[in-house]
């Protein structure tokens, strides 16, 4: 940490700050059972987070299938229409408003980094309140690599101006947390995407908080003194 | 195990043999917010295959709210109404359908134990390829308690006629995994429900597989000898 002390947070999007990653996983489901491509829904889980074009080379892989790049394409194409079908039931997760005020209002920088595309972060970021003018948001669009590479937080530590090392990275899947680790940043991990504590602690977490709220209440555990 | 070495097999039905765990959750997610209850998903996943009234109760304690048996019976009449109208999507697991094929030509008798209904669980069934008359079924219909009591395993073992310490339970919760300790049975885990290997584990899982298709390949580590 700096000498000022200020720790800086680069946030995880889906199933960190906003109830969104079931219905990810339902919507990839759908698009590759439209396709003819048989997985079950618990595989499709465990692979959400990554970069899209990995995480649907790492499925196609799963099932032993040819990895067309136009099958790719119209794959993700494909979720994310299902997904925008059911994203009305889409909340922000408990303590995601509370704890970027917070941060805000005490001074420390964050940003977001997701391996999604604007086109579809950006309803899930109105809904959480955030103004995209006034805070840094990088998406895959930004990037060359998306997560388990650390590209997404080096290049949301430039937007903050702070040293990577400085940085707390939030997320709930353990591909947050690798790319964390890659980065050199400190990883924080979060049980609201649905993956167990120790899945996350092996992936190299610092420590894991239920959700926004949980972290928000032991800020102090994660270098950032309650005011 | 008996003389004749023959163990037998007590089977969860959804995340276990049927891919319908996600789809549940999202269901009672969707019925617990038309009645204003707002609760992250993730903790509807983590409480999934108990008893459906344990685990109303279970959610509204988190929430805080006040207990009344109408609205209960309201939301699981809401559930079963959201998960029917999106059981399309829902398939047997990989080598369900092959493991309960195996374990019935090889003379090792099994049978489910679901804390569903069998209104909602006949489908399910069906989509099995199991004829409810020549295999054992209890649901939550047949027994005074669902998992994680043991009442369940304990009547499937009694409609085999086996001894409990004879058998192996597999399951994809927590839940099962406790109720199949309280009634002396082994416990077995499948990754297949979404949660993590810790998890099962740490309630007692004696092994722990990805799906019913890996069970079938590893039969061996679980007491029945492949042919």
């Amino acid at each position: 940490m700096s000498g000022d002390c200020s720790a800086a947070f680069l946030f995880d999007l889906d199933g960190t700050l906003i109830d969104s990653v079931y219905q990810h996983v339902l919507a990839w489901h759908r698009a590759l059972e439209e396709a003819g491509i048989e997985l079950a829904v618990w595989r499709i889980h465990r692979k959400i987070g990554m970069s899209g074009g990995l995480f649907t080379n790492a499925l196609l892989r799963e099932t032993g299938l040819t990895i067309e790049p136009g099958l790719i394409e119209q794959l993700q194409r494909r979720h994310a229409e299902v997904y925008a079908e059911h994203s009305d039931g889409i909340r922000p997760l408990p303590g995601a408003r509370e704890l970027l005020a917070y941060l805000t209002k005490a001074g420390v920088p964050w940003a977001i980094a997701t391996s999604g595309r604007m086109l579809t972060a950006r309803r899930t970021i109105e809904a959480l309140g955030v103004d995209p003018a006034r805070v840094p948001i990088v998406t895959r669009d930004d990037v060359r690599f998306a997560k388990p590479d650390p590209d997404l937080f080096l290049a949301a530590a430039a937007r903050l101006g702070v040293a990577i090392t400085d940085a707390v990275v939030v997320g709930d899947s353990i591909w947050d947390l690798l790319a964390a680790r890659r980065a050199r940043a400190l990883g924080v991990g979060l049980l609201s995407g649905g993956y167990g504590a120790d899945e996350l602690e092996r992936a190299s977490a610092y420590r894991v908080y239920q959700d926004p709220l949980d972290l928000l209440q032991h800020l102090d555990e994660v270098g950032v003194r309650r005011q």
